[in-house]
């Protein structure tokens, strides 16, 4: 005996590899298929779609195909309802929630389809009812966010997932947002690139976070980060305790990392400068005390205060210090991380892989990401998430902030 | 007009590059010196002896000079107190506060030379006076953990630093620690060095701490370090929430990152694994909870409960969860790995960089270290911080591991 | 007015991307389609087939894009013959020339299909005729290798290349060989999956290259890699100058690179060793020579010496010496390789670039490959060649060596 | 009973290490030492003097002392002629040949010290005697070129060697050039440096080598550095076959490796314009004759034709092609290489390991380097050969050459 349903694709579903993936989850998984009707799209632009009739061995594992074809974007013909279970304790999720993936889903509620809002990969979905028992709203909650009595998505029906379709082609600066990584890459013409694609975002009205590692101060490209900063090509900074130590460093002593960087030189005790920096920021009280103070005059923090940029350091067990400023709980700092995530229309990513990993762990695939470094296991490792619009680039960050703020100031004329 | 001051310079100082230093040290901050003495040990094991005059233009540039090369081990044959100002609030440093280098380090009070305790870079040194002002003890202390009236040294005067002397050859399995790196020595002699250094600090007494990265868990390395936990070799753990989350996923899933660690195989929706482990654990209570109630039967952290080995898991903000054992605050973590930093005398740092630094920043330079990874440059970062008994090893941990357990167990027998 | 041709597909031409692949051609290129018949394969083993009518706007655009259809694996139903131009001279190619790929390809010839031999990409394919004009054989030449008034294919019609499938699941050791790189893959059970697939190769009576960097003597590896060769295990061996010295260096003064690699000591002037190695070979006039003299005594080349197992070891420019067993030019060099790639049927590309790209170049792509270095960026180069079954593994070549030679044995018992 | 012999050192004996490591050689090999004079320079200029009595058990364990010690700087009191004895076949040294390090090097022949000219390391030396027996000058051979019956240093006495001296603080650009490598150094400030370097180098009438990686095409480099060729600041070139064939590809086809180095674009069939490339450049007959004909109209090497800038293409067995103007034999190609390496001022290795260190290998220690590449181990390996004046930068050299251009011609006007 076997039991059977029937899904539908479409889209570009053999372009963006939809079709592969689906027919590889059925075959995997111990099901077979029929084709019932098929139609494909005559060019770049149209939607093709499918169905399929979908068959297993028992009820249980065709319930589990039909749940992983949707997590690849194929839909029942006849869908059923979300299972909703209500949370034992905080913290405690019920047993068989479903976890998220960061692409757009759906969950269903009395045949009705709700958006899942705030969207990011493992985390429960909870659904608020009003009065009557109808849907306020779908949203995801990481698990320490779960409280005693939140209804809670469990076990595999009623459970949309629209995976990204890459088009082939698209209009814009973003076009080029799908290639993967590579160290052999024209440098220049890919700055430029991305360049012209921060201001697209920002004559779209988008937001851009920049999230920040120390590499950037010590490579120089301070000056011009903050210039970015200062003419409003930076709406949101995402850093550690150390980015902001080395930014002040430099203001304070000239140094960071106690070089010099610009005459290259070391001065003696120049390595307790940063230590330094730290104990004159804890006398004033925080960064922008000592911005209002006068004791720091330049910098990216600096312009960030002056500009009205809000920005999150968050702390790390490696910090020195830290900054009053750094948030030192990790939770805490996960949920300020969380909000210029969800907030963020183009993310660029520089120089910091605990800091990049934070920030894309918030955020959902649809969001625009570049990722710059000299590691290319850094590059990669960020890329490989599932993001529809996003690009990477193994260069040095020392070079690479430069010449984006001379290509920016040009094409901003 | 020029004042002059004599320094003398004892030990193996020619074989340990400290006389090549101190000379550095003067002639770039533009004094000049002159040798009165100079006594060469004739054999690797025979000390040597200089006492140079050190001249400079004015009183302040003398005193600069002096004070550095204290740092550098070289003492003035007529030494000065130590200034000790109070803390003028918590958590705030008095100006011109010393701060401190990660060798052995004493301060000088009413002639007398005191052992700064709990030495470690990038701190300050509190003074403890007993009733009749004599010091209790003096101790070096992180910027957050200074109270209000903490006597603090200040200045340059009075403080001693004996860097390590890397003796040319030493007896033990430890003679090998000197040697920097190299991804192209001989693994498995390398390895059996290890092993023997390892067996070496329990036969003394020793305690050996462990910091241990995920990718040891991914790399199939996991039984056999649970091997050696059990076994006795590791006294104490240092990791993060992913360390553990992955240990107990195989525990329970069979997969590691959603891998069978086996056979190689992906189970669907394997790649959900990671967070139903954590659930399941938050449902439990704690890890302690999940193995006496047997859901957790096997991996490094059962062994670390079931052999009562004290475990430190430090939050990041990149976490998934996390577990309810997991220090979410950073200053809480660090506070826990810092003792346990000052209480091991051999460190494995296995394939984790922030742990490892987040320990290293906490290690006198006198502990033993040994650092593996497959990135060199995360070696070399590991390695370059002084001390005097560490060694690296560019290695797969996925293949170290396994070979250090079955030598560990041979010379044990 | 448009013009149209017909064009099949046939195996897993869904699961293999063959389909995803031949519709972004057309759409590229600018070109439509209708899909006249699909039938889709039921089960894992099943075959698909797929006929579509392909549109353009012009006669050459289309046989354009029938050429990059046929190079994907789509065959027109109505196929043409291959077009044949002599060469004009030595070394020099018709204009037009029609360059390989590495897949298993057919040209036409008065209505068959020949298939071309010894297949490596970025040649030129050479038609023999006999006396009757018919053709005896069709041959991928390398452009040095053309002689004048050679019959060459130019164009694109008539040319049939079939990209190898990769089965989702297939029988025996090889199944694992479709992974691509990971540094996070289970070491043991990686090792001993590629152990099985040597054994498996032997056993079915093929041949295995082993091409060898000299990391695997600094390494240590180099006992168990003559044990491999020993016992059989190795075929043929191709490396370079450098490979062999050390390996010789090791045998006559115990180092390698200068380095002991059993004590870790360095012998002072152990830096000359390697120096003195290669003079003392030119003084016995080869390396068999010096192996029947005596003069050396144990180690790889002296196991192919005294097993009959043949090596190639080609010239650098970076090469001290070099041997007299060495070829120093690097055409001749690349002819010995090219016999080597096309006899083997497993290669083991073992810790060396340079001489890994260089079989890498002349090899099909139905070689089985595992490719192995501790740089992740070398391991995905090597694999990034449209090998159907390479597999890769980001370990320490001075542990892999020895845990595959125990495998093995184990195996092999 | 034991034996002695007087030594003395002179220089910056302390500041460059020299004392440390000769008193590490006496201990290390079993000897022991008093210091009979010890004179130390009073600032940084001042040199320093140092006499030792240097004492072993026997006469020959003396000897390699003292040997050693020549090696690093240290000559006896009471020299020796270095012994000579005829080489025995072509290719073939003397037993107990002395192989050379890169250092500026003399021998002693009848109580005269002649320089060796054209050091290199790993080389033999050759002493050419005129009429009477004196000699006429003395010179690094290689081994290969070694002929029978050449007057050869054996031994290890009358050798003297003059390891570079470390200033601690030059004038001019070429001050930076002793500091190791890194990629957290800033950029921009770096890059200045290095172009102040070259300007000097030129203004001195000095030569410019270039050591050129196809990476440098790939990255989009390319026009910048063609700039330089044809503005003067390169003075020769040395590349493999691919550099060529890449610079080649992009002026024919507008494309590197297959990809628009401008548009980003892969056009369909991209990959196969690199063997198009050659074969055009094998039809014409030469580069030059390619650039003469009007087939190559631009690029680096259209510059080097162009300028007269002379070039060595070196093959490799990983080639395709090659272009007739590539040395297929890699002998014929390391002596093109030497005469390069041996007129260079200064060298500039950008982003090829292979060709970088075929040069390095002919260089003396005393020729200026710089050495770019993104990956670090690249960087390290190269400056790890005991140049007195060489910098590495980690950087992309995508953005470096850019950068570098716009610096020089700054600098220039």
């Amino acid at each position: 005996m076997t039991v059977s349903r029937a899904v539908e694709l479409e889209g570009h579903i053999i372009d963006s590899g939809m079709m592969q993936s689906c027919f590889g989850v059925i075959m995997d998984m111990g099901g077979s298929f029929e084709v019932e009707a098929f139609d494909i799209g005559r060019s770049k632009t149209d939607a093709s779609y499918a169905r399929l009739v979908v068959s297993a061995d028992t009820q249980s594992d065709l319930e589990t195909i039909i749940h992983e074809l949707h997590q690849n974007g194929a839909n029942p013909v006849d869908p059923r309802d979300a299972t909703l279970d209500p949370a034992p304790a905080d913290r405690v999720v019920p047993t068989g929630f479903y976890s998220t993936t960061n692409h757009p889903t759906d969950i269903r509620f009395e045949g009705e389809w709700v958006p899942v809002e705030k969207i990011e990969m493992d985390c429960a979905v909870v659904v608020e009812l009003d009065g009557n028992d109808q849907p306020v709203h779908a949203q995801a909650k990481v698990l320490t966010a779960i409280e005693e009595g939140d209804l809670v998505v469990t076990g595999e029906t009623g459970i949309r997932v629209r995976p990204p379709e890459r088009p082939r082609e698209s209009a814009g600066a973003f076009g080029f947002m799908q290639g993967g990584v590579s160290s052999e890459r024209p440098s220049q013409s890919t700055i430029s690139t991305i360049a012209d694609a921060i201001v697209e975002t920002k004559s779209e009205g988008g937001s851009v976070l920049a999230v920040c590692g120390p590499a950037l101060v010590h490579s120089g490209a301070r000056e011009d980060l903050a210039r970015l900063v200062r003419d409003g090509y930076i709406d949101m900074l995402s850093a550690g305790n150390g980015f902001a130590v080395h930014d002040i460093e430099r203001d304070l002593y000239g140094t960071s990392l106690g070089m010099n960087t610009e005459t290259l030189d070391h001065p003696r005790r120049g390595h307790k400068h940063h230590i330094y920096a730290i104990s004159e920021v804890i006398r004033a009280g925080s960064i922008e005390q000592a911005v209002e103070n006068g004791l720091i005059e330049s910098g990216v923090m600096y312009e960030c205060i002056k500009n009205d940029v809000p920005f999150v350091l968050a702390g790390s067990i490696r910090d020195d210090g830290p900054l009053p400023d750094t948030i030192t709980d990790t939770l805490e700092a996960q949920n300020a991380i969380r909000e210029q995530a969800h907030e963020a229309d183009m993310v660029l990513m520089l120089s910091t892989l605990l800091h990049s990993v934070a920030v894309g762990n918030c955020l959902p695939s649809t969001t625009r990401v570049v990722c710059v470094d000299i590691n290319p296991a850094t590059v990669t490792q960020l890329l490989d998430r599932g993001s529809a619009q996003a690009v990477g680039m193994v260069t040095d960050i020392g070079t690479f902030i430069p010449m984006l703020a001379e290509q920016i100031l040009d094409s901003d004329e």
